[in-house]
C-alpha cells in the first residue's frame, strides 16, 4: 500500500482510523488488477455489509453531476432508494461482463431470482481507461469481479490498482483514492467515508489544497500530453448515519463540492457521478419481513455530514493523486506518478 | 406477420401506411427470436437511420415513469440529448451481452473509439421474461444482437417475436406491438410511431378500448394464474417532427397516458420507461462538423403530437395483445394468446 | 352540495365514508368563493392536520407531469420532503396574495420566523380561470385565504366553489372534485384520498368511465366553444399510510394514470401537477425534537395504494364534472354544467 | 460603486470590459434599495434584452443544487426552457409582491394575457435577509420592482444594494457581486457573465482564491456571531453563446463548482440555485411566428464555457464580499464589511 501520508491533509475535520471508506463499520473494498502489457485495467468492488445484499438491501441514492458516461443500476436506485448488489467499478467496456457476474452471484445465492423472486439489478459504474489500457480487447471477465469480491477487506490498496489501474488524472496517473471524516452533530458522531475512481481533470486546472498548481504541473510535464481529457470520476460515499434515500441524494450531491475544489469544473466529457449509501439499517427484500423502524437524522443536523462529504471527497481525490504509481501500458502509453513529476509535493 | 387488423381501432387519429413505428421514414426494426424449449426469448433492435449512429447521432430523450428495472444508456441520453447506437430490447439478464455487442459493432465501424475518439454508450432496455424463459441460462449472445440488427427492415413481425418472445401481459401472452398516428399542426403533418415491448399488467385491470374487460378476462383464464406480475413495458417513440431533447422528453411522457388507458396504474414492479427520438436531424459526433441549423417546432404546436403519442401507445399495446401467439416454455409454463382466451374480441 | 351520486362509480375499489379526501383522518378542506359579476374565482385550502404545520410538518412530494404553470413551494418539497403550510389552490394571478397570507399566518403563530427561526415556505398551486373570471383584476386577497382556512372542515362542497369557481373542463364547467379509495395490503387497510382542481381538457377528448363520449359532447355543445383550452389540473393526494417522501412521489405519479383515463394526454398548455402527503407521522421543525421512528410501508406493498391513487383521481375528476354548476362571469362568458349539457348521464 | 479591483483576481481566463454580467450584450441590471432603519432590503432585476420578454422569450434553464428556499417560475423554465419576464431577486417574503408586479407589467404590455393569450409566469428568486432586515414588515412593494426595472442599465452597483442590501455571507456583509469571463472555443469567443445574490457561508469555511482564511476571519470577527447561518445564494448566468435549454442547464450546474471553491459545501439551509439564459436567440410567444433556425454550439465545445461559468461565479462571489459595505439594520444588528474586518486583503 502506498504511503498516503505523503499527501497533504485536507481541511480541518477529524478522520477515521484508516482515513478510508472502510472506516464506516462493515464496509469492505476489494480489487482485481489486470497488469499485463497492453492490458492495464481491473475491477474494484465496494461491499456495504457482509450479508446477502439482495435479501438485505441498503438505502442508497445517486447524484449525477454530469451524466457523460454509462452506468447500470442508477434507475432502480432512484426509484426504490436501495442497492441490492455490491458497487462495482471498472472500465467503460467492462460493465457487460461485470453485470453478468453480479447477476450470477445473486442467482447462486438466491436461485429463485428472475423466477419466483424479482430480478436482481446490477450496479456498475465506469471510467474510460483507453489511454493506458487496450479497452477494446475487453479483458475484464465475470471471474475478475468474483475475485475482486472475494478479496474485499477493510484494508485495501489505493492508487493504480483495481479499476484504477489504467486511469489518468490531470495529465498524470490517477486511480483509486479514499478518505473519511467524522461528523459530529448534537453529541453524536457519524463517519462519512469516500472512495473515488479518479480519471478526470486537465493538468492546467489542478488545485492542490487550495493552491492552483496546474500551471506548474504543465511545466513539469514538459511536453504536450496525450489527447484532450475525456475522463470521469466516480465518487462513492458511505455513512453509518441513519439517512433515507432523499437525504442520501443530498449527501451525494456534496461530493461535487469536494470535486470542484480540486480544479474540476464538471467538464463536458467527464462523467461525474456520486453514489451514497448508509449502513445504519437494511431494507428487506421480502415484503413480509418487518421494515426498519428507526428515526432518521433530522435534516437540520446534516451540515456536519455535508461538510464531511465535501472534505472527504477532496481528500480522496488527493489520495488517488499521491498513491498512483507510474503505469506504462497500451501502445507504450505512459502516465507518470504525480509524486515523480512533481516531487516538491512529496514528503 | 399476424393480422393486426383483428385488434380494435383505438381513437380517432389517422395512422400511417403500416400503422407501425416504421411509418417514420428511415426507421427500421429487426428481431432475433430464440425459441427452443426452455429458451423463449430474443432481441429486438430499433434503428433510427441507415447511417453510422456514432458519427451521426439522433436527438433523444427518456421519461422514466416507474424506474423499477435496469437500463443502459439513459444517463447519457439525459445529459446530452442524443442516442449513438440503435435501441436494443431484450430480457433483463441479456443486457450485458447486448451492450458488448453494441460496443463491438461501433468499434468495428470506428476503430478509434475509446482511444482517440470518445467511448460509445450502449442503449439497452429490458423486461423480465423469467416465467416463460429460462432467464438464468443467459441464452442471449452478442451474435443475436448482430443478427437482429442485420434483419432490420421496414416491415417487421409483432407479437411473440424478438424481445417479445417470452413476455406476458394481463395474464396472457404479451410481446411486441406497434402503431403510428399522424399529427397535423398548422398545415404540416408529422408522424409519431410507437413500438412497445409489453410485459405488464394484471388480468383484472385490463381495459380494452375503454372497456374494463379485466374481470371477464379473469373468468376466461379460469384458474389462478402464475405468480403476481412483476412485468414492465418499454415504449419507444419515433417522430419526424423537428424536436429538441427537451421536447422529446415531453413527448415521451405522453406514452404514459396511452399506457394508463389500457389499465396500467404504473405498478410498483413494472419498469415503465419511454424513450423518444426524432429523425428530423442529426447531431454530428465530430465537433468540427456543422451543427444542424433548423427550426424546432414551437411548443404550442405540440398538442397534436402529444395526442398522437398517447393514442399510438395505446394502440401499440392493444396490437401486442392481439398479435401475440400462445407460447409454452420454461418448465412447461404457458401463456395463451389473448385472442384464444377471449375469442369474442376476435374478428 | 351537489348530489355527486349522479356521477358514475369509477372502478371497483371500496371508497371511504365520504368518498372524499377528508376520509383520510385529520384532513380538512375549506373554500372561499368569490361570486360577483366579472369576478368568479376563489381559494381552496387543504389542511393535513389541526396543529401547527410549521412546527409539525408532514411528509410530502410532488410529481410534475407537465410543468406549464406556476407554483410556489415545490422546490422545498422536493429537497426536504415535507410541507409546512396548508396547500392553497387558487387562480394563476392570486398566488402572490396567498403566499403573503400563508407567511402572515405562520408568522403570527411563530413570531420568530425569518429571524431566530428559519423562514416559512408557502405552498400554492394554481389554474387559470381567465375565461370566466376577470383574472387581471386580482380580486383574491390575503383575507380570502384566511377565510378559506377558517372554513376548513371534513364536509366540504364540490364543483364551482372555492378555487374551482371559475374553472372549465372539456368545454363545460369544471372545478373541485374529490374521492377516496381503500387500499388493502397484507391485512392492513389504508385510505387514499384525492382532491382535484380540474380546469383541463378539450371537449372532443372526454372519456367518461371508459366511454369516449367527447364527440357526442361536442355535438351537445352545439357551437364552437371559447378559445382553445389552456387549462391545468392540480391533483392533491392524501393518505394515512406511512410513506416517506420518495414513496409519496411514486404515489403522486399515479395520479397521472387516473388523469389519462379521462381523456387527458397531458396537453402542452395544461399544468398537470400532483402533490401527495401522508398523515401517518409528522416531522418536527425543531432539530432537538425526536424524529419519528416508525416503519414505512414496504415498496412491494404499494400496488394497492397506486391503484387506489389512479382510481380515486379518475373518480375525483368525474366528481368535479358532475358537481360543477353553470357559471356566467367575465364579459358574460358562460360555462354550462355538464349534467345540463349532457343530461343523459344523469341518474 | 465600490472599487471592485480591490478583490483578488480569480483564475486565469480573460474577463469582459466590465467584468460583469452586463458584458453579455443586451443584458441590464437594475436595483431598488430600501435603506431606512429596520428596513434594509431591496429588489434587483436582471433584464436579458430590451424588448417584450413575454412576446420574445429567451432560452433558460435552472440547476437546483440545494432546494432549500422558495422560488416562482422554475417549473415553467424546466418544462418549456424559456423565461418570459425579467429575473427578479429580493428577500424571502417579498416574492408575492414582486410576482404581482411582474404580472402587472406583462399585462400592461399585453392586455390579453390570461384571457385570449396564455398567462404570464413570474420569475422570482430569493434569499432571507431577516438578520439585518425586518422581513416580517413586508416592506417591498410592486412599485419597488417597477423602479428597479426602470433603473436597469449596463453599469450597476454591487455590494449592499438592491436585493443584496440586507444579505450576509461568511459572518460579514454580503450582497450583489458580478463578473464575466471570455470562453474561446474553436476560434469563436463567447461571454459568460454571472451575477450573484450572496447570502451564504459560515465564517470558518471561507476560502479566498484557494486560501482557507476562514479560521483567521473567525478570529478577526472576535466574537461569536449571530445565529447559525441559514443563508442562500442565487447565481444568474448569462451568455451570448447559442445554447438550448438542455445545454443551459449544464452551464448552470457549473456555477456550483465556482461556489464550492469559496468554501461552500452546499449547506443544508442554503438555497443554492443557478439560473442560466442565452441572449443568442429568442423564442416567440406566438406559435405562428417563425422559430429561430440557428445552430447550437456542439456540446464538445462547451468546456471553455463551463470553465468560464465556474470561474466567473467564484469571482462574482468574491466581488460581493469585497464590495459590500457595513450595514446596520433590524434591532441594531450589524454586518461589517469584509474589507474592514479583514483589511489585510485590501489593496
Amino acid at each position: 500500500m502506498a504511503d498516503t501520508r505523503k499527501a497533504p491533509r485536507i481541511g480541518s475535520l477529524e478522520h477515521g482510523a484508516l482515513d478510508a471508506i472502510t472506516d464506516v463499520a462493515g464496509v469492505k473494498v476489494g480489487h482485481r488488477t489486470l497488469d499485463a502489457g497492453d492490458i492495464q485495467t481491473g475491477v474494484t468492488v465496494i461491499v456495504p455489509h457482509g450479508g446477502d445484499l439482495y435479501r438485505d438491501k441498503v438505502p442508497a441514492a445517486a447524484a449525477v453531476i454530469n451524466g457523460f458516461g454509462a452506468s447500470i443500476g442508477l434507475m432502480l436506485v432512484d426509484e426504490l432508494g436501495v442497492m441490492e448488489t455490491p458497487i462495482a467499478l471498472s472500465n467503460t467496456f467492462a460493465f457487460g461482463a461485470i453485470a453478468q457476474a453480479q447477476i450470477g452471484a445473486a442467482c447462486r445465492a438466491n436461485p429463485a431470482i428472475g423466477r419466483e423472486l424479482a430480478t436482481v439489478h446490477p450496479l456498475v459504474l465506469e471510467c474510460n481507461d483507453g489511454y493506458l489500457n487496450d479497452i477494446q480487447a475487453l479483458p475484464v471477465t465475470a471471474a475478475h469481479y468474483d475475485e475482486a469480491l472475494a478479496a474485499a477487506a477493510v484494508g485495501f490498496a489505493r492508487g493504480a490498482v483495481g479499476a484504477g489501474r489504467g486511469m489518468s488524472m490531470f495529465g498524470v496517473k490517477g486511480g483509486i483514492g479514499s478518505a473519511s471524516r467524522i461528523a459530529a452533530t448534537r453529541g453524536e458522531r457519524f463517519t462519512v467515508g469516500v472512495l473515488v475512481l479518479a480519471n478526470f481533470g486537465r493538468a492546467p486546472n489542478l488545485v492542490l489544497d487550495g493552491k492552483r498548481i496546474g500551471p506548474r504541473l504543465v511545466e513539469a510535464l514538459e511536453r504536450a500530453v496525450a489527447p484532450p481529457e475525456s475522463g470521469s470520476i466516480i465518487m462513492v460515499l458511505a455513512t453509518d448515519a441513519p439517512l433515507d434515500a432523499r437525504q442520501l441524494r443530498r449527501l451525494a450531491m456534496r461530493a461535487g463540492a469536494g470535486l470542484a475544489r480540486t480544479g474540476s469544473y464538471f467538464g463536458h466529457g467527464s462523467g461525474d457521478v456520486a453514489l451514497a449509501f448508509s449502513t445504519a439499517y437494511r431494507v428487506p427484500h421480502d415484503a413480509a419481513s418487518p421494515m426498519p423502524a428507526l428515526a432518521m437524522l433530522h435534516d437540520a443536523r446534516l451540515d456536519p455530514l455535508f461538510e464531511a462529504a465535501a472534505e472527504a471527497t477532496e481528500q480522496a481525490i488527493v489520495d488517488a493523486l499521491f498513491c498512483a504509481a507510474t503505469v506504462r501500458g497500451f501502445r507504450g502509453h505512459e502516465r507518470r506518478a504525480f509524486i515523480e513529476v512533481f516531487p516538491g509535493h512529496g514528503p
